[in-house]
C-alpha cells in the first residue's frame, strides 16, 4: 500500500501549489502544514487502530487454540481406561508447559527466524524472543503466542498414539524433541516466508505454486500422526488388545462424557486454529469494498464447520450400517477427522467442496481403522489414522479443490497461480501438496523413528507388563484419578442421631 | 451516513473553489486531487477497519454461542440417568452436525433470504450460501455462522424434553425439521427485515411497533420449549416417574458436576448470544460521542448477568423455604431461566429492570415445575418450563419495561416509537409481544405436534419399556458411557512383585 | 493526545489563510468547510472505531475472566471428597450470582466511584450503575463487567480454604462481605485513579512510585488467600486430616480429571485476567509506530504463559524428587501458583524474568505446603498457600524485576519513574510493593478475622461432626452429586427378551 503520510516533499508540493496562486509563501506553508498535520495524524491513528484490531483478532484466536489443549486432555482422558487417566492428563499438561519453554527458547527461532543468513530448511533468529516485536518481519508477541499454541498441539496428538503403555521419561524425551525441533522445522518449510515448500515464499515457489497448507493438516496433524505411528509401531499394542486371530476386542475408554466434552472443546478451539491463521483481519480485498480478510476468515469458519459436520453425519450412518448402533464416540472421531482434513484447504475452497472433504475423510478414517485392526496396530486414540490419515487427505483435497480467486486473495498472488486440479488449475498445486506429504513423512520418520527405537533399545520406552496391567497411575503417578466415598453408610450414621457437637471426640480414622 | 468520498463533482467543486482564487486551473486540480486522494484513501481504510472490527466481534460471538452446545451437552448428560448418557450426548452432537448441513442448504435461506419476490412469512434466497457475501443485504459469512449457532440451540432444547425414552430415529426426524424449517420460519418473522412481526421491518411495523425479541426469548427458547412440550406430552412420562397419586418422585440426574459445568458454559456462551446480537459494534450513537453500539453491547452483557444472578439467588432461597435444602441444581436451572427471560429485552432495558425480570422468572419456573408435577408432565430437563415458560415471560417483560431511548438506539427508530407499558410507552409494544407469543405457540404446535403424533402412531417415537429400563445406551448406542477399572486388585498383584519384564507371557484375558 | 477536530477557530484560521491569498472570503470559507467537514467526519469515525475495538477487547476479556469461575468450580469440585461436591459447587455458583448483585449495587461504587468528594480509601459514586456510561471517568458498561468478573474470583479463592466443613450460612455471610466491601476497598486503593497506593494515582504517588499490581496478585489473590487463612485457622482442620504426630495424611480429592479441567479453564481465562487488564488496546506507543498497547497485551500473555509453564515444570521435578512420583495434581497447583505470582508484574517484566518468577513461585508453594502440614493447617485447596503465598511473592518479584521502559508505557509515566531494584530502578517500587502487602494483610485480617470469629462464637461457622463425616451434600444440599445406575442387571433382563411393548404394565418401582 502506498505511503500517504505527508512527507517533506509532498508538503512542499502542496504548499508550492497553494503559493503559486498568489498566496504568500509563508501563509501557504502554514495552510499546507495544517492540512498535512491533520492527514498525518489520522493516518497514524488508522494504522494504530488496524494494528489493534489485527492483534485482538490474533490474540483471541490464540486463546482459542490454547483451549484445544483442554479439549485434547479431556478427549484423551475419556478415551483411556480409568487406571491411566492421571498419566495421559499429565502428558497433556506437560505438552503445554514444556512446549512453552522450549518454543520460547528455540522452537520459534527454528520455525520463523528468518532474516540475514537464514535458509529454507530451518530458521536461526529470535532465540528467546530476542528482537521481538520486530517490525521488519511483522512479528509481535501475539504471533509468537499463536504459534506456540500450534506447536503444543502436535505433541498432544502423538501422546494419544502411545497412551497406556509408555514410560513417562520416554514421553519427556520425544515430546521435547518434537515440540522443540521436529515440528518447528516443518513449520519453517511450509509457513516461513523462505520455507522451501511454502506457498508464501517470496523468492521461489516450488513448481511455481508452493504447497497450500493453510492451518496445518500437514504441519500439525500429519506430523503428530506420523510420530505417533512410529511410537505405536515400536511399542506394539497394549496387552490384551489383540488375539492371534481376528480384529481383537475394543478396549473402551472409561468415560464417554469426557470424550464428548473434549470433542466440543476441540471444535470450539478449531475456529481459532483455522479461521485465526489469516494472522491479520483488517485487510480489504479492494479499496472501499465490502469484502476483505474478514470475509476469508468467516468463510474459513464456515468451511471448517461444514467439513466437520459432514464427516460426523457420514460416520454416524456408516457405523450404524457396519456395527449396528448409533455411536457417539465414532461420531466424535469422525468430526475431528473432518476438521483435520479441512485444515489445509479451509481458506481456499468453497463451502460445497467442504462437504466432499468431510465425506471422504470419514471414509478414510473408517478404512484406516479397519486396516489398523487387521494389522494389529494399536493406537488408543486412533490418532495416527485420524490426524495422519485425514491430515494427508486434506492436503490432497486442497490440491484438487482450491479455487483460483481464493488462492489469489489469501496468498496475495497476482497473475495466474496454479490451483485445484478439479477446478481447472492444473497439476502443479497437487504436485506440491504431494511433495509436502512425502517430505513430512520422510522427515518425521527420519527423526522420530530412531528416537523411539533407541528408547526401546535402552528399555526406556515401554512400562513393565505388571505396571501396564495395574495401570500407570498407581505405579508412576501416586494413585488413581478417582476416589469415591461411599456416602450411604454415613447416611445411616447420621440418621442414627449421634451428634454430640464435639467432633474432636470422634474416632479419627472414620473419615473417608 | 453520508458518503464522504471525493466524487468527481465534489473534486470539481473543490478545485473550482481553488481555481477561482487565481490559482491556475491545472495547479488547482492537482492540489484538489492530492487532498481528495488522501481523504478517499483514508475513508476507505476506515471503512475496512470498521468491517474488520464488526466481523471480529460477530465471529467471536458466534464461537461463544457455539460453546453453548457444549454447555447443553454437559447439562443434559448430567441431568439424565447414567444409562442414557450416550443417547443424549449423541443428540447434542447431531444437533450441531445435522444443523450445520441443513442450515447451510436451506435453513438460512428460509430465515434470511430476503430480496426480490420475498415475503413476510418465509425467505427464499441464498440457498447453499449462494450470493454470500452479499453487500446489498449486508451479510457476510460471519452472519451465517452466527445464525447457525442459534439454530442448533433450539433443537437442543427440545431434545432435553424428550430425553431418556425416545427412539433415535424419531430424534433425527423432528430435529431436522425443527432446525431446517420450523425455526428458520420463526426467525424470518421476527428478525428478517421483512418479517411480519419484526421490529426491524423496514416496510410496515406491526402496530407501528413490531415485537422486540432481541436475541430470541421467543424465536429460540419458546420455539424449543413448545416443541418439547408436544414431544413430552405425546410420549408421556418416563416409566416410574409418577405414581397414581401425588407429585411422584424425582429421577435424579447421574452427575451434578456435569450440570454445573454445563450451566457455567451456557452462561459463558450467553454473552455471545445476547451481547452478540447487535451484529455490529462499530456504530456510534452520535458523531464523536463516547457511546455507541459498544455501550449497548456492554449494557446487554450487564442486564443478562443481573437477570441470571437475581433468578439464581431467588431460586436458592425459594427452594430452601419450599424443600428445606440449598440446591445447586435448582440454582442452575434458576439461572438459566433468568437468562432465557432476559434474552428478549436484554438490549432495551435498564439494569434495575433486569432484577425484576430475573426475580419473576425464578417464580415462573418454580410454579411451572410444580404445575408439571401435579399434571404428571415429565420433562427430564425442565426444558418446557424453563425455555418455554421463562421465554414467554421474557417477551411480556420486554413489553412492560423496554426504555424509549434504548429502543430508538437499538432499532434505529426516530420519532416516538412505542415502548414498555410500565415505562409510559403505551400498549402497542406489549400487544406485539403477545402476538409473537401466540404466533409461535400456534406455528410450532401446528407443525411439530403432528410430527410427534405421526411418529407415535407408527411406533417410531418411544423406545420399548425394556429398552427404557435397561437404558438406551446399551440397546442403541453400543454400551455404557462409563467403564471403570477396579485398580485395587491390580495393586495387590503389583505389590506381590511378579514382574518378569515380559508382558507377552501374561494371561491375555487379564487386561481390564 | 491533541484535539484535531476542526473547531470554529481552527476553521477560521484555515479559511483566513486561504482568503489572504486573494480568494474571496465566501469561497475560501466554503473550501475550508469542505475540507474541515471531511476531516471532522473521519476523526469522528476513527474515534468510534477505536472505542469499538477497545470495548470488544475488554468485553471478550471479561468473558474469559468469567470462564475462570467455571475453572474454579471444577478445580474445587475435583479437589474435595465426593460427599462435598454439591456444597463446593454451590459456593462457586453463588460467588458469581451474589457477586453480580452486590457488585452492581455498591461494590463497584466502593471500588471505582471516584469523582467529587471521593477519597483515597473508598469510592462513593455510581451506586447501582448510576451515571454509567461516564465519559469523564472513561467508564462504559464493559468496564463494570470486567471488574465484576474480578470481584467474584476473590471470594472463590476463600471458599476453597474452608471447604468441606463450613456451614452454608457462614459462607453466605463472609462471601457477601468480601465481594461487596473488603475486596472493593482494596481494589480502590490499588487501581482507582485516587487510591492511596495506586500506581495510576494522578495526584500523589506513594514514594513517587505507587505499587504496581497490574492484574491483582495482591488485590485478588492475596486478598482471597488472607481471608481463607483466617477462615481455615478459626475452623481448624477437617476431621481426620492430622494425627497428633507427623504431617498427617492427605485427603485426596475425588476426581483428578475435574482438577485438570479446572486448571486448563483457569489458564484459558487468565489470558483475559492479565492481558485484559490494559483496558484499552488501541493505544499506540508513538505516532505511526509498530508497537502499542497491543504489544503490551501480547507480551503480558507471553510472560503469563512462561511463568506458569516454568512453575509447572519446576513442580513436576521437585515433587518427583520429594515424593517419588510424577504428580499431575501437583503440577496443576504449581502452574496456578505461577500464574498468581506473575499477575502483579505480567505487563512490566521481560519474558526471561517470568522464568524466574515461575521458578521461585513453585518453591514458595512447595515450602508453604510443607510448613502448613507441620503446623497442622488444613486448606483443602491449598488456596492460602497458593493465592496468598505466590500472590505476595508476585508483588515482591515486581519490585525486583519491573523494567523501566515498560513501566513508562503501561503507566503513562514520563521522566524517570522508580522501577525494579535488580534492574537498577532503586528501592522505591519495592517499598511500595511491600506496603501494599502489609496493607492488604492488615485490612483483610482486621475485617475478615472478626467475621469468622463471630460466626464461630455463635456456632454458625462449622458444621457438626456427623454432618462432616456424612458429607455436606446429604445433610444440606439434598443428596449426593452422583447417582450411578447399575446397568448390568438390566442388561440381563433385556437379554431375556420379555418385551411386551407395553411399558405401563411394568412394575413401577423397577425404574432406576
Amino acid at each position: 500500500m502506498a505511503n500517504y503520510g505527508c512527507a517533506a516533499d509532498e508538503l512542499q508540493s502542496l504548499t508550492g501549489l497553494l503559493a503559486s496562486t498568489g498566496m504568500g509563501l509563508h501563509n501557504a506553508s502554514l495552510a499546507g502544514q495544517f492540512i498535512c498535520h491533520k492527514l498525518d495524524d489520522m493516518s497514524s491513528q488508522i494504522a494504530a487502530t488496524k494494528l489493534a484490531v489485527d492483534n485482538t483478532y490474533l490474540l483471541f484466536s490464540a486463546y482459542l487454540v490454547f483451549a484445544m489443549q483442554l479439549g485434547f486432555a479431556m478427549l484423551c482422558a475419556g478415551s483411556v481406561r480409568a487406571k491411566n487417566t492421571m498419566n495421559i492428563m499429565l502428558t497433556n499438561v506437560m505438552d503445554a508447559a514444556t512446549g512453552g519453554i522450549f518454543y520460547y527458547l528455540f522452537g520459534f527461532a527454528f520455525a520463523f527466524g528468518t532474516g540475514q543468513h537464514s535458509n529454507s530448511f530451518i530458521g536461526n533468529h529470535y532465540f528467546g524472543l530476542e528482537q521481538i516485536p520486530n517490525q521488519a518481519a511483522g512479528y509481535d508477541f501475539s504471533f509468537f503466542l499463536y504459534q506456540w499454541a500450534f506447536a503444543i498441539a502436535a505433541a498432544g496428538i502423538t501422546s494419544g498414539s502411545i497412551a497406556e503403555r509408555t514410560q513417562f521419561v520416554a514421553y519427556l524425551v520425544y515430546s521435547s524433541l518434537l515440540t522443540g525441533f521436529v515440528y518447528p522445522v516443518v513449520s519453517h518449510w511450509v509457513w516461513a516466508p523462505n520455507g522451501w515448500v511454502s506457498a508464501s515464499n517470496t523468492d521461489e515457489l516450488l513448481f511455481g505454486s508452493g504447497a497450500i497448507d493453510f492451518a496445518g493438516s500437514g504441519v500439525v496433524h500429519l506430523v503428530g500422526g506420523v510420530a505417533g505411528l512410529w511410537g505405536a509401531l515400536i511399542e506394539g499394542p497394549r496387552i490384551g488388545r489383540f488375539h492371534k486371530e481376528g480384529e481383537g476386542f475394543e478396549m473402551r475408554g472409561h468415560n464417554a462424557t469426557l470424550v464428548v466434552l473434549g470433542t466440543f472443546m476441540l471444535w470450539f478451539g478449531w475456529y481459532g486454529f483455522n479461521a485465526g491463521s489469516f494472522m491479520k483481519i483488517a485487510v480489504p480485498y479492494s479499496a472501499g469494498g465490502f469484502t476483505g480478510n474478514w470475509t476469508g476468515v468467516g468463510r474459513t469458519a464456515v468451511t471448517t464447520t461444514i467439513a466437520g459436520c459432514t464427516a460426523g453425519i457420514t460416520t454416524l450412518f456408516a457405523k450404524r450400517i457396519l456395527d449396528g448402533h448409533w455411536s457417539v464416540l465414532d461420531v466424535c472421531n469422525g468430526l475431528l477427522g473432518g476438521f483435520a482434513a479441512i485444515t489445509a484447504g479451509c481458506s481456499v475452497v468453497e463451502p460445497w467442496a467442504a462437504v466432499i472433504c468431510g465425506f471422504v475423510s470419514a471414509l478414510v478414517l473408517i478404512a484406516l481403522n479397519q486396516l489398523s485392526a487387521r494389522l494389529h496396530f494399536d493406537d488408543p486414540l486412533e490418532a495416527t489414522q485420524l490426524h495422519g490419515g485425514c491430515g494427508a487427505w486434506g492436503l490432497i483435497f486442497t490440491g484438487l479443490f482450491a479455487k483460483e480467486d481464493y488462492v489469489k486473495q489469501v496468498y496475495f498472488r497476482t497473475g495466474s497461480p496454479p490451483y485445484g486440479l478439479l477446478m481447472g488449475g492444473g497439476w502443479k498445486l497437487l504436485a506440491a501438496e504431494t511433495i509436502e506429504i512425502l517430505a513430512i513423512v520422510g522427515w518425521v520418520s527420519a527423526t522420530m523413528a530412531p528416537v523411539f527405537f533407541l528408547l526401546h533399545k535402552f528399555n526406556l520406552l515401554r512400562i513393565s507388563a505388571h505396571e501396564e496391567i495395574a495401570g500407570t497411575d498407581l505405579s508412576l503417578h501416586g494413585g488413581s484419578a478417582y476416589y469415591h466415598t461411599d456416602s450411604s453408610k454415613h447416611q445411616a450414621k447420621l440418621d442414627s442421631g449421634n451428634d454430640n457437637g464435639d467432633y474432636r471426640a470422634l474416632d479419627q480414622t472414620d473419615t473417608l
